[in-house]
């Protein structure tokens, strides 16, 4: 008899006959003895729903009140799903994040999990019902609702199968688990087995849109192994777990193309100290985040000076422009060259501390394929270029070809 | 300076522009300086369609997960009301029952009011602050969310208005207040200044739809005298209170008319002890409400017997007439007659108890307007009597102009 928590999101139980599967999922573990506890995001469109009704009211609600607000649409699938458990017979019962002990900090709309008290759900599970928890949420020690933000129902599954240690965690989500690259690109991409979290943190942040950074950052922090798998199929997932040392013998995990991103160049920019920390501190403050920096050799030229090229979310490349504009007569740069059509691609393991000449092989391997390298941005288990955006496909696959395919 | 209690109906908050007119409708007695509590309902269709996914689910859905479900409901409008008051630059909080102090019973779906710890409201009241609280819901001592069945949201108005000792509440909703009659049926009916709980009470379970009894019954018990008004203009309402010496002057307060109802007739009914208790044993165990009964006088006939006639709801007739059916060789009546095309008309005041001859007047305005009496029932402030579905409306245009016009 095992413990497990399992993680359905929004597209799982996207409507009443989803539920009714996770149902009949949940049932069948149960079947086999273990220990149930499923944790369960808002219907899909749920909570854009909500959002949509808040802005028709104020542009910028309060964040204590939209917390009030988005803490329903989880609320009304535990409920739901609850229900659906009875209707295949099975004792179950529903915990709001308050009510299953979730206590966090009070900075709503993006909580932290403080602690967690996990009396309730293991006198229920040990009463023999399945308990169905509000992901995404909990409440402070005052009794205020909170919310946990983005991913926070991965979150909340991860912490509680901390919390009530566990035998496994599922993150049952509409993907069949992580891949060597997107198979929408990479068609003879292969799913991985078994990940490590530090290079699942990478992937994230690189754009493979399986999970937020936070939930591995926690499982990581905790040692939560936890399996990313589909709610629509019975396939195993892949395992996220501490790197092992079996791990270091595959150079590489995965690939990604993040095209998101958009290039900004400052050409001519004076080689003065202290340049460069004016135009990024001036970037922050206008909320603009930044991800790949680089500063070209300096020119020989008389002054002498350099060119500055960084990345930046599409999303942001006018609000950035519009910073950068504002600094010409500081910083004195010559020249803005902004560029959308750019992609980056990465690839990541933690094989590569140990095998030199990865990176030596990727820009091989672009060159042999006529893709350019316009910017090269390195940590220890990924490197990171920027290619052409219409050349980006190609040079994934050729990348993935190279270091992935079997 | 006055502390008021409000509360919105569904229809009142139906979407977000009628939100924000509760809202400004708020602020406005807020500058003048009184402390506003304002209990909100669920916003109008959200309860059926949250009540339509767990149907789809399963037929009778557990009821801990019902209220569960349903206290989403309110939880979603106490967060677009509190966002709508900051719109206007109110300072405004919203609570849900359980924060607002509410503790009830574990009777889930129709939970009773047990005690109400108004500290947290007082305090918000105290800081400056605007307090919405969502109505029909409450917390058990042991933390788990119900909700106090129809009308709760009314309920929980008047238990606040008693635990805070208000100084007014308000209850708005799409009507103007109680009418001498419905308008659309008597268009010289009058909207009433004042009327007695007792009235109140007569009237609603009359099927006057203004409010449910017992939230009326509740005032009464509390001595919470309230107002019923509109929320979509700024007519005074209807102020409902104790009795006063003064309101024995009116004869009669207001008539209705209940088309919902509908007779069933036994005929030949052996005259002898304990029939009619073998009758209305089997109906309320089917859980059918009987409201009127009357025996008609035996028949000259050997052995004696007698004509039993009484009315039901017409959504329980069918199942009446099986649970009659099934009698019929253990009571030995000789037929069974029922009658969809009744129209149940009612005359309601305090005045009557010390104003002899007020049912005659009514019996005589309905034989002068040749308008058959079928059954007839009368308590101390009520005198009901059972017509042709058909005259309805002319009886009680007759009765009003009677009674009732100046």
């Amino acid at each position: 008899m095992a413990l497990i928590v399992q993680k359905y999101g929004g597209t799982s139980v996207a409507n009443t006959e989803r539920i009714r599967h996770v149902a009949a999922r949940v049932a069948g573990y149960r079947q086999r003895g273990d220990q149930l506890v499923v944790v369960v995001s808002a219907m899909s469109g749920v909570t854009d729903s909500l959002i949509k009704l808040a802005k028709e009211i104020m542009p910028l609600p309060n964040e204590r009140e939209m917390d009030m607000l988005l803490a329903t649409g989880e609320q009304t699938t535990i409920a739901l799903t609850a229900m659906a458990m009875h209707a295949l017979g099975v004792p179950a019962i529903s915990l709001t994040g308050a009510q299953a002990g979730i206590t966090t900090d009070g900075v709503h709309t993006k909580a932290k999990i403080m602690n967690i008290t996990p009396k309730a759900v293991h006198e229920l599970l040990d009463g023999g019902s399945v308990v169905i928890v509000a992901g995404f949420q909990g409440q402070t020690p005052q009794g205020q609702i909170t919310t946990l933000g983005r991913g926070g129902s991965d979150l909340t599954a991860i912490a509680l199968a901390a919390a009530l240690k566990a035998d496994l965690c599922q993150i049952y989500t509409d993907v069949d688990g992580v891949y060597t690259a997107d198979p929408r690109l990479a068609p003879d991409a292969r799913k991985l087995a078994e990940i490590s979290y530090d290079e699942m943190l990478e992937l994230a942040s690189l754009g493979a849109k399986v999970m937020q950074s936070r939930s591995v950052e926690f499982a990581k922090k905790f040692g939560v192994v936890f399996e990313v798998r589909s709610s629509l199929n019975d396939n195993p997932g892949t395992i996220v777990k501490e790197e092992t040392k079996s791990m270091e013998g595959v150079v590489i995990r995965g690939v990604t193309l993040d095209r998101n991103q958009a290039k900004i160049t400052l050409i001519g920019v004076p080689d003065r100290p202290g340049m460069a920390a004016r135009v990024f501190k001036a970037l922050a403050d206008g909320a603009i985040n930044v991800d790949m920096i680089v500063q070209n050799i300096s020119h020989g030229t008389q002054p002498p000076a350099t060119d500055l090229s960084f990345t930046v979310d599409k999303a942001d490349l006018l609000k950035a422009r519009k910073v950068i504009d504002g600094l010409r007569s500081e910083v004195g740069f010559r020249d803005v060259l902004a560029d959308e059509k750019i992609g980056k691609l990465s690839i990541v393991g933690v094989g590569m501390r140990s095998q030199p000449g990865v990176a030596a092989k990727m820009f091989d391997t672009l060159a042999q394929n006529g893709i350019n390298i316009e910017m090269i941005s390195t940590s220890e288990i990924k490197i990171s270029v920027v290619v052409e955006l219409a050349k980006g496909e190609a040079a994934l696959r050729a990348i993935h070809a190279e270091f992935l395919s079997k």
